[in-house]
């Protein structure tokens, strides 16, 4: 019905005829000529029906807002006072003669050109008109050309795309599996997959050495800004790798995407062990672009009067830390020193020491702070000397436990970087390697700090001796701070895994109800693998700079995971539930009913 | 940890050292040599360790079947006589100089190299094993070079690949729903989608043009052989071209993925409207390999005294037809002939007539039959004639209502082919069009004999006017007797679709509730669409000839929708279903607590 897309003509076209098909973006009468801005998926041309010829001017008179159309006509140079730079098409105009309304449209819900005053629930209810904006048109296409792009490098690097199953059983995770009632068989349930982590493994075992899949993921958790009840995860598995290969050919896809999609060399990844993350920037995904970095004190104030620092300094599970702002005192108000003050409770530390130094040379006068009165002077000009700091510098303070101190300071830090923009750079990827195997929980129980089925970077012995000190094969990729993906040489062994697992608290008779078959898989004869899987939704995120992960998402759910477009959740027949075996419980029956009526 | 896979390995390796890993095919000795058959994705090659190099064959002597190893040495050539010529790397062999045992293996359950004795359950309960056999790997190391070379067309031609929801309302395709109890919205479901139907076509409202998505569906059926729970769908969908021209940017996908991956070229699709497919092959989708037709002959019986005949023949709801098999005299047996009678009972018909023409210049004694002394010989002979009789012909014969003859003759030719090896071809794809929008059920009421949402080929008085009369835009690809996939050009208009609905019995309450999203979207300037959607599962079953479904998905489900391997679906929790706000009713709670035991 077209010769060309509109976004695509210009001075090149001139006078050719063309066939468009499109919405009205724009009308307007104008010295008794109808302008028509034809917008389609490449973009929008001014089209002009002018009195003359009559048919196509009534025609085109009765055109509205979103009609759709299909136009003929010649394209011709604008005048040159009329020449739109800010258009690719500007400097072209299409002269109509001939037009057909393909279909007529009523008065839109809300403006396509503005946000402004546009709600997000009204945008999600008629998504297929959001959808229309021209940023959700470059999100979803962006999305579009970045997956083909990791398919196209993983497809030439041998990797083989497998489809593993989304009815399946409740997998390991931990977070909530969505849940699905089987009819054939009565009262068993599938879970829709957290991860295709078991049957990727599997398929190494299997021998296709080189596995991804561009694979559905669900989580039944409480929604945060970044979260969707499903999610789509870059999947990958191999065989007879090394952590460092596994790393380097991941590491390249996602170089080669930032290099052909934005234009942007991140040229070899820096890595970061896990302690040196958590010790300078306070979290396991520093952001790099963040100039600031966490200054540990403890030794040095161990024997001040001040419980506050003393307390947790002399705690082998504590920190003292100190998070120098350099020119802070000149760009923080006490007014945001006391919002940062409830930003850190909300990590649960009781207070944000701070000192200001205005002069350094005078310590007894030079340093304003509620708390510097506590610290003898050489304390005082040993923690100056240790963050280096200078005149007209702001120094935070956390002493509590490691925990709390991590989090809150390791927050303060992005939050100050974000507010006071102290990005040095536009991209910082990194890895951050040598994590834990483990996590202690309050009860001195062990947890994986990535799952299960993670490989120590020790042997079976020296793990089960030491399980707090052993370091597991396991790698992140960070962008900005944010975790892009991560993933970790696996157990191969059977033996190994029992280890694992026994450390876990899962007791044998669990293991084999619950991963009877991967324990059979590693029996006979299963490769060295590993692997990783990067979070989709979050790269196209950061690569199109979008606030929401639900601007890169075509039909994403609500923070209450509903889809208010569809109405979905809906109610169901009393019939199909007999069908599947389960009934409601009373309270939402009542509830059901009621909604139903 | 490898320099190249085992199987890409020849003469123009010989005398470099090579690294190689995999699993241990089969290993013997033979004059104190070690010989072992290292097998990875790629293929087997030979690997030889002699008694000089001490170390090396004391491991060796240790392995046994599917154990990993590790293997450093030189390529060489194999002495004349054992040159393999069915082995890729024949030729060669590789003299082992070092060797790691990367894995050991227990014995596994069954052998990998026959299927002799394998029942496919313990097959699916090993699937990481089943899937080590080469046609296995075959089988899906295809399908991802279909899917890719899918996605390479799709890109090209600028489709946009965009994800619509799994978890999402209740589709109307008509099979059952899978269900999903929302956590945070008690008492309501989600339904995971038949097909991205609505959505796709939202997208096209949206104005993105041209949309594809490689997609899970799901429906809740009873299982036959060739089908799943979930199954996968290539689906597209366009805006502003003719069904032509869908067909034909559709049809050039087929032909490019078939030329590219099988070598075949099949040429321009013939066309074959449904009627026609119905009366001269007795399916909507016709295996054109068997040149057998369906010839009618009821205007040749009205007058006969013979009801079995008559009957039917003066009944505008019924068929009256033959089906010809040349040279069927010698080559069916009364004893299949009994068979075919009892396999078109299948399908309703109450017995199956057959002439065998033995001497058709003899109308009293030349034709040997149950039913012939019924027919007047004027008739016989206008039969004859009719479907062009030589001698040594059976004739078969159906006389019931429409739906029974249609199917059972239609389902007899297939048989008839198979059974007796007619094929005139590989391939035979043709494209099957002119559809009729309804069916009439024996109730008198329409159903749509695609889905709601299929444009007619005339105007809505046409339509209101003589429902069973019309035709539809849709257009179905039937490769071999198989529906690989079909679609239609939709309905863009509003006042259309609420036509259609009133036509299905769709109350305008029902059409608001379920359809509102969609009638809106159509009234907010929706552009011309359509589009389709192929089964890739069934696509890739025809192209590597496998004999289910199941050999071409990684991780089928049982007939009974269950995988032995991971024991899904399983036994849920009270917690999970209390804060899903169902719980078992009474019988499945006993049934599920036993066997919790």
């Amino acid at each position: 019905m077209r010769s060309e897309y509109c976004g695509v003509l210009n001075a090149s076209f001139i006078d050719q005829e063309v066939t468009l098909c499109g919405w009205v973006d724009r009308r307007r009468d104008h010295g008794g000529v109808i302008f028509i801005d034809l917008r389609d998926r490449d973009g929008v041309v001014q089209v002009v029906f002018d009195p003359d010829a009559k048919e196509n001017f009534a025609l085109a008179d009765k055109v509205r807002g979103e009609y759709v159309l299909q136009v003929t006509g010649k394209v011709r140079a604008r005048a040159a006072a009329a020449v739109n730079p800010n258009m690719n098409t500007g400097e072209i105009e299409v002269y109509g003669t001939a037009l057909t309304i393909l279909n007529e449209a009523e008065t839109i819900p809300f403006p396509l050109d503005s946000y402004a005053n546009v709600g997000e629930d009204i945008r999600l209810k008629y998504r297929f008109l959001d959808l229309r904006r021209q940023d959700m048109q470059k999100a979803l296409r962006f999305r579009s050309k970045v997956t083909s792009a990791i398919r196209n490098y993983l497809d030439t690097n041998g990797f083989l795309d497998i489809e593993t199953p989304i009815l399946t059983r409740a997998t390991p995770e931990g977070a909530r599996d969505y849940l699905v009632p089987s009819r054939t068989h009565d009262g068993k349930f599938f879970a829709l997959p957290q991860s295709p982590q078991l049957f990727k493994q599997l398929l190494m075992v299997s021998g296709f050495d080189r596995y991804y899949q561009i694979a559905k993921c669900f989580r039944d958790e409480d929604l945060r800004a970044d979260r969707q009840p499903e999610f789509t995860q870059i999947d990958i598995e191999t065989s007879f790798m090394s952590q460092e290969q596994i790393m380097s050919i991941t590491e390249g896809m996602i170089r080669e995407v930032f290099k052909d999609l934005k234009g942007v060399e991140f040229g070899e990844l820096p890595r970061m062990p896990f302690s040196e993350a958590i010790t300078k920037y306070g979290s396991d995904k520093p952001d790099l672009r963040i100039p600031l970095q966490l200054v540990d004190i403890k030794d040095l104030v161990t024997e001040v009067d001040f419980k506050v620092f003393a307390g947790p300094a002399n705690d082998p599970k504590s920190r003292v830390t100190a998070l120098k702002v350099p020119g802070g005192n000149d760009k923080l108000t006490r007014k945001q020193i006391d919002e940062y003050t409830k930003f850190v409770g909300i990590y649960g530390a009781k207070g944000l020491a701070y000192i200001k130094v205005n002069d350094k040379s005078d310590l007894e006068e030079g340093l304003q702070s509620p708390i510097v009165k506590n610290l003898p002077l050489p304390v005082r000009a040993a923690i100056l000397e240790r963050v280096n700091a200078e005149n007209g510098d702001l120094i935070f303070f956390g002493a509590d436990r490691h925990k709390v101190v991590t989090e809150a300071l390791g927050a303060l830090r992005c939050k100050l970087g974000a507010d006071l923009d102290l990005y040095t750079a536009e991209w910082a990827p990194l890895w951050v390697v040598d994590f834990p195997m483990f996590e202690e929980d309050d009860k001195g129980n062990w947890s994986a700090l990535h799952h299960p089925f993670t490989a120590p970077s020790c042997s079976p012995e020296e793990l089960s001796a030491n399980p707090g000190a052993a370091l597991s094969q396991a790698y992140d990729l960070v962008l900005n701070g944010t975790e892009l993906g991560g993933g970790s040489v696996r157990i191969h062994t059977s033996s190994m895994q029992q280890t694992v697992f026994g450390l876990l608290g899962i007791e044998e008779d669990e293991q084999r109800e619950k991963f009877g078959f991967l324990l059979d898989a590693l029996k006979y004869g299963a490769p060295p693998h590993g692997g990783l899987a990067f979070g989709l939704d979050r790269l196209i995120m950061l690569m199109t700079g979008a606030a929401s992960i639900r601007d890169v998402i075509a039909f994403p759910k609500t923070q209450s995971a509903a889809c208010v477009m569809t109405d979905a959740p809906g109610i169901v027949d009393e019939l199909q539930l007999r069908e599947l075996h389960i009934r409601l419980r009373k309270k939402e029956q009542a509830a059901a009913a009621q909604a139903a009526e």
